[in-house]
């Protein structure tokens, strides 16, 4: 019980230096806060020397920087490469917050900050286990740490770097906490991921704002427009229009449904934790299998025109939204990206122009459940929760495990201990503290049952 | 030729006093302006003053003061009440004007500024004219001046101040110039005005911002929901779908509409001036006719979600939307706006729930052709132009007109010397130097021609 015993003893203190982790404002979204994403990098690194790793480095991209650092205790020992990430979301709408979102605090058992749990405190479990089995004396495996800076704008120079260091990323497997588990009674491991194409669309009517009254019901209003364009972009039973969407997705067999809608799920308290009087989504899929197998599409932005305070008759020259989609096995996001531009331009009238442009995106991906790995993740979990994990899937975006699959072979593991109620991309996000001292827990056993592989 | 003569010996002085206006910010809609609207308020009673009124005064309203002012030559004289406003429309988007919208300056003999034209270019030709009169001894009629500060946010206190005031605003026609006409070489006389509807609406999907990841494709999204009620709100053919909007409207004969269509209107210039392939609005009507005589639908702004740089994969709580209905006789602001709240919330789905609130709104008006006042208005454009001024149908709104006639049973005569292209409510808002000196000149030919009726 030395492991316990250990993350028991420091528990006060992995915690604080979590905090000062989610004090650093690392937004890559917003270059604003540049200096304070390179401050976050100098910092983990410091983090990772102090665990006891045997080299840490700062690797300069043409973005920013990805924190490397490595201990190998033995050639033949396996070896864990540990990705994550030390970015995090924009927190606006800032006057959202209860706190203010850099100024982390503790309420009911959960630590509230922008990052607390995507991916700042799952990725600094991973550290806190690393040193927990250094200093137990009971780390049997090489253990690589690759904790990227642009994550949440799409990785974009990551691909360079793996394909760069293919020898110093030589691993077994690769171990990630950026996913959700269904609760801490009821364990889960994710097994699959949607992929992810993100657009942002202009649409362009008259060369300047017009007075709504001269000009109103003569001149194409690109608000208007953008409006009918979106809506037309689903159809009647919420299936996405875009030719040639659905493709390539798999269909799942009825027993793979069933096994999927096996996890517990409680649609009452879903729609109550929302405050939704009704859910709403593809027909003739359930809530689960909308958000783990099947592709969407929305808007996660819209502006144009006067959005200030009272009233003001514009008709105005631009509208905008972002769009993306969350894709499923086999679509590829870089097809269905121009399918999405060539359908949207297809389907704009005479009366404006419209402007497509791609942000980041990223592939499915689905990880073995047969593998030494999950097997040696699954025994982690019996260990701290006492029950066997359920395989899921999530519906998020994690681009990067079919990015290792393709460049270095490795299958990914993905262990995480978030919630799917923490708010994260949200106001309030939040981490619980026992998932954040359980998980050090299950990671340390993970390591243990791996290294006897 | 007195009177020509001291308007060419003071043009230069005309507009620099102009220019001093338009360097006061005197925004209604926006809280962050209230101490320049009321410094407006002082400035324009001090200008008054100078130009020879008997009394001038500030008239205090729960809102922004109405400058009333007057000079009584006679009892047996005929009265003409000018009305007018200065405060102006928000400037922004700010980034979108060539030169700050608060410090004018005048390019190619245009006055580049907020309000240039809408409405204190307009409103002080009235000062200006009335100068003149009086310095040269040729004012023959009474003269009242009401001039408001909050005509860009729906005159909301002006009813309050009109009803309580009818002795002192008795008159025998009323004069506004806040309307455009053809061309110097086609000057024209507005008869007809849209009245208007505004209407905020907000969407509310789920409780908070979610992730689009975890929840996208299970949960209402409130932009793609909003996005499909409005394009639900025209029909193919580009008419308001709102159950009994179209009851109360006015439909012109053939003959009525043959007429309308006689004005000078050059379609490819048209479409040329705004850089648009194509007009678009509902069908069986011309552009005319579209913004003159029928009722439209324009979303005025949109916003919700992430609107900020990069990619942000949010589901968001809420989207908001201003939307607003030009409206012709006869049909009513109220009965219209009462219409919109409830389709609005009738067409909105169960994942969702809507709140719809209205801003200001105001009643179409036709002015009669028939008057002696309209005569003299006619008059006044051949002495000035050397032409019969073209009837026409404006599409913007003066809600003030219907609310003169119900409340002081007076006339209105709408004589507006601004250009539809002068981008009012627009950034680069602007008005010709010529179309300021030309304004002065007619309306003191028109005090002459009604001294006579």
């Amino acid at each position: 019980m030395e492991i316990k015993s250990y993350i028991k003893d420091n528990e006060n203190r992995f915690i604080e230096e979590l905090l000062e982790l989610l004090r650093v404002p690392s937004v890559s979204a917003d270059k604003k806060f540049r200096d304070d994403v390179f401050k976050m990098a100098d910092l983990l690194k410091q983090k990772l020397e102090t665990a006891g790793v045997d080299k840490a480095e700062i690797c300069e991209t043409a973005g920013y920087p990805i924190v490397y650092a490595e201990k190998m205790v033995s050639k033949d020992a396996p070896t864990v490469l540990v990705y994550g990430h030390y970015d995090v979301q924009p927190a606006d709408p800032y006057e959202l917050w209860d706190s203010p979102p850099f100024e982390p605090v503790i309420k009911n058992g959960k630590i509230y900050a922008r990052g607390a749990c995507d991916d700042k405190g799952q990725m600094f479990m991973h550290v806190k286990a690393f040193e927990t089995l250094v200093k137990a004396g009971e780390l049997n495996c090489n253990v690589k740490f690759m904790i990227e800076g642009e994550e949440e704008v799409g990785s974009g120079n990551l691909e360079i770097f793996v394909k760069n260091n293919h020898e110093k990323l030589k691993a077994d497997v690769i171990l990630i906490s950026d996913t959700a588990m269904i609760s801490l009674e009821a364990p889960s491991i994710t097994v699959g991921l949607r992929g992810l194409s993100y657009m942002e669309v202009e649409v362009t009517g008259p060369n300047r704002d017009l007075h709504s009254g001269v000009y109103g019901g003569a001149v194409a209003n690109p608000i208007n427009v953008l409006c009918s364009m979106i809506d037309s972009l689903h159809d009647e039973n919420g299936r996405v229009t875009i030719p040639g969407f659905y493709d390539k997705v798999v269909e799942l067999s009825a027993e793979e449904r069933e096994a999927l809608n096996r996890a517990p799920f409680d649609l009452g308290a879903y729609k109550k934790d929302l405050d939704i009087a009704e859910v709403q989504g593809e027909k003739g899929y359930t809530t689960i299998e909308r958000t783990g197998i099947r592709p969407t599409l929305d808007v996660n932005g819209i502006w144009g025109g006067y959005i200030g305070e009272g009233a003001k008759t514009v008709l105005p020259s631009k509208a905008y939204a972002k769009i993306s989609m969350r894709l499923v096995p086999d679509q590829s996001s870089k097809e269905i990206s121009k399918m999405f531009e060539d359908h949207f331009k297809s389907i704009a009238p005479a009366s404006v122009k419209v402007k497509v442009t791609p942000h980041h995106g990223g592939e499915p991906a689905v990880t073995p459940t047969d593998s030494a790995a999950y097997a040696a993740a699954s025994a982690a979990f019996v260990d701290s929760f006492g029950k066997e994990p359920i395989p899921t899937r999530d519906g998020g975006s994690i681009p990067i495990v079919s990015l290792f699959k393709k460049e270095l072979g490795l299958d990914t593991v993905l262990m995480g201990f978030g919630f799917d109620s923490d708010a994260i991309h949200s106001p309030n996000e939040h981490y619980g503290v026992k998932n954040y001292l359980k998980g050090i827990e299950t990671i340390c056993q993970f390591y243990k049952h791996f290294a006897k592989k």
